[in-house]
């Protein structure tokens, strides 16, 4: 792990603080990170449910977070491919936790998968795979 | 097909009306349809760029209203699987077009492909393949 | 859990029995399964590795296992989504080791995951997402 | 285009002899290139249909062709993502064409998708999306 959950926080705030009125980041592990995502009306659908974009969105961010814990701040890192399962409907009422495992670390490609949930069950509600994109050291 | 471009717009009035306000729809096409995205200062990201989870709120905005047009007015139609490949950085100050051909249009399920495009270029910005499950008539 | 590896066996050895010629199941728990596939030349790659399909048919066997034990034996099962991240170079002289987790089983769709692991190293080689489509009981 | 379809010929017949027995090239063109795969019995599966892996082996196939005729000849490319979407059921008596187009053509990363057809049908048996890893240049 090379950079701390505080580290972390402090990046954020200077680089893109909008990111945190909306998450919280729980913990940074080796190789994971936890996040609670807050859910406000933006956020919701018709029929009480939460959108899938936001759903993607959390879980980008959960592994965004990782990848800087494990690989230190990389302001460039980008999305190449995102694959979602959405699994079970989200409550409306309910943050979501987003936990990040990274499943490869390679010079060029991060790869991680993240659950969903809705802070009230134990069930996922949607599961994504993620690849990032990391450029060259300069 | 089934439902009009008029039709399908008098349905989303009624039951989703916030989405018109982010999105024309430009053509609802046999097993397709192309829609136009408005970009907002909500949608950017830093270094000047869209936001992942825009692209893919767009994508999946296509991905139903040709799914619509195909089967009908369905309201319960909901995204089981949505995988995203971003390929070009997008222009922040520009609309999205995203452009939906259905692959398959089963009884259960429906797949179909989105192309994304800054409305300055013409090569796509991401790709996504997308499945809706169409839950069985009552 | 409605079969037992017991009577997978005996339901494979009837319908599709060259499956069991190339691979062992080791368990089948709850909403999960794992198995060995036995590598030979015909699976090998230039370079000393396993082919990319191979990996695929091991996954996607051992989902099948999966989903035979959790929901009883159902021919027809089809699959109709596989996506496979490749982690790792296998080591072309060890079997493979798939092993299931069922996320969710729907009436209409299971999606599960497969880690593939060559049988020398804990590290994966390859992470699975599938989902395969269950018909309407007759 | 770096690589023409004799070119490729030539290098698959001294790198990789195999994969001519089971394909033929029938084009290469501009970002894109499209393969027939025949089918034998080891490809069949009950049920009177082709196995997916074989569906995704032609797949990865037609996309290595497009990458080395957009590219030239590159042995060291890899696989690092295969996702498939499987549409209708293939004719067990007939061969498959893989037809692919290149979206991305980046320095590290190049992304096609490819249609596969039974030769007796214009309807798609199943579509993928894949990603290629390109080694840096030494």
């Amino acid at each position: 792990m090379k950079s701390t959950k505080a580290e972390i926080i402090a990046f954020l705030q200077a680089e893109f603080p909008q990111s945190l009125e909306k998450c919280d980041i729980e913990s940074v592990t080796e190789k994971g990170a936890s996040i609670i995502y807050h859910i406000n009306a933006a956020d919701l659908r018709p029929g009480g449910t939460v959108s899938g974009p936001t759903m993607m969105t959390a879980a980008d961010y959960a592994l965004y977070i990782a990848i800087l814990g494990e690989i230190g701040i990389v302001a460039l890192a980008v999305t190449t491919n995102l694959s979602t399962n959405f699994l079970r409907k989200p409550s409306a009422d309910q943050d979501i936790r987003a936990v990040c495992r990274l499943m490869k670390v390679g010079k060029a490609l991060i790869v991680g998968d993240v659950w969903l949930y809705s802070l009230d069950s134990d069930e996922p509600i949607a599961h994504v795979v993620g690849t990032y994109s990391i450029p060259p050291q300069r």
